[in-house]
């Protein structure tokens, strides 16, 4: 297939905003797939800022990081992503280039525990806030189950409306596909 | 800006696509600088079929190609593009990997003129069936005049009907800006 599927895109669109040294934010740490990856595009200078509120999320993550001894580079927080602003030193405000949500629940998890539209576009408004110019939000929204399309709803609805000198929004997404796969919005600050 | 714009992008996805040697279709030779694009991305050993019914766009892609001694490896028609089955002859069935389709007028010609949702479905349907597997149809949707939302709801409906299993159908659209900027719709074919 030459059409980047959902996830590979997710992560070309974030080496294209991430370069090694650079401050970067994984919002749904989950499996720890993202972080670990974020962590090895910011190299040993940069910094990766990690939120789950599940406590399995982050033990789950953790043990990844130190398998690859690749723990310095990234500070996690069992706390919702709408504590971004609040958690990420000020000294990194205006650094970050890259952040990434995973929506939905914890693959493996808890599927009654789910990420919800009020606090995910609080994130994303801070993101935008702390952000540097330039860098790339990406959003995979899964909207199979009845609170994704909830979400998926409110999201869509809130980003058609970010200003278009604030922020570029992009959609991409598959649409002849049965079952609701996933798909982006990525949004770069301007 | 480090996501891609639309016609940046409509070109990396050709790119992906079309190798030296390979077979394509200009589906709207308008002004000529897709069929440029084409023509240098087959090389001297592949082929482009191009396809504009105004005997201006034809003469002023045909002179452009002279300049850069392109000639030979484009055959141009002064057709529409619901007859490119009929006019690719029938030793390049199966071996086509890209095509593209601007829609709408043809810039600083008559506004008149536009394309339509039925011949530009067939020219669809009738490209699925004599490409290669792989290739990948590339239409830029200009939906700021009201046939071209028309057009837009047309091929949406149609192509959200494609079958899983006969094609991929990617939607690539920033979603927050105003007056209707061009969006893309790639096919691949499966």
């Amino acid at each position: 297939m030459k059409l980047e599927r959902i996830l590979p895109f997710m992560r070309t669109l974030l080496e294209k905003a991430v370069s090694a040294g650079d401050v970067t934010v994984d919002a749904t740490v989950g499996n720890g797939h993202d972080t670990l990856f974020l962590a090895n595009l910011v190299g040993p200078e940069g910094k990766v800022y990690g939120f789950d509120i599940q406590e399995e999320a982050i033990q789950s993550c953790s043990s990844k990081l130190s398998a690859q001894n690749l723990n310095e580079r990234v500070s996690l927080f069992q706390k919702g992503h709408e504590h971004v602003k609040a958690s990420v030193p000020e000294k990194d405000h205006g650094k970050i280039t890259g952040a990434v949500f995973n929506l939905g629940y914890l693959p493996g998890g808890d599927k009654s525990i789910v990420t919800g539209p009020t606090t995910t576009i609080a994130a994303v408004e801070q993101l935008l806030d702390i952000m540097a110019p330039e860098g790339i939000i990406v959003i995979v929204i899964y909207h199979g189950h009845p609170e994704g399309q909830l979400e998926r709803d409110s999201l869509l609805e809130y980003v058609k409306n970010i200003k278009q000198d604030e922020a570029h929004v992009l959609q991409y997404q598959f649409i002849n596909q049965q079952n609701h796969p996933p798909f982006i919005l990525a949004i770069e600050k301007r």
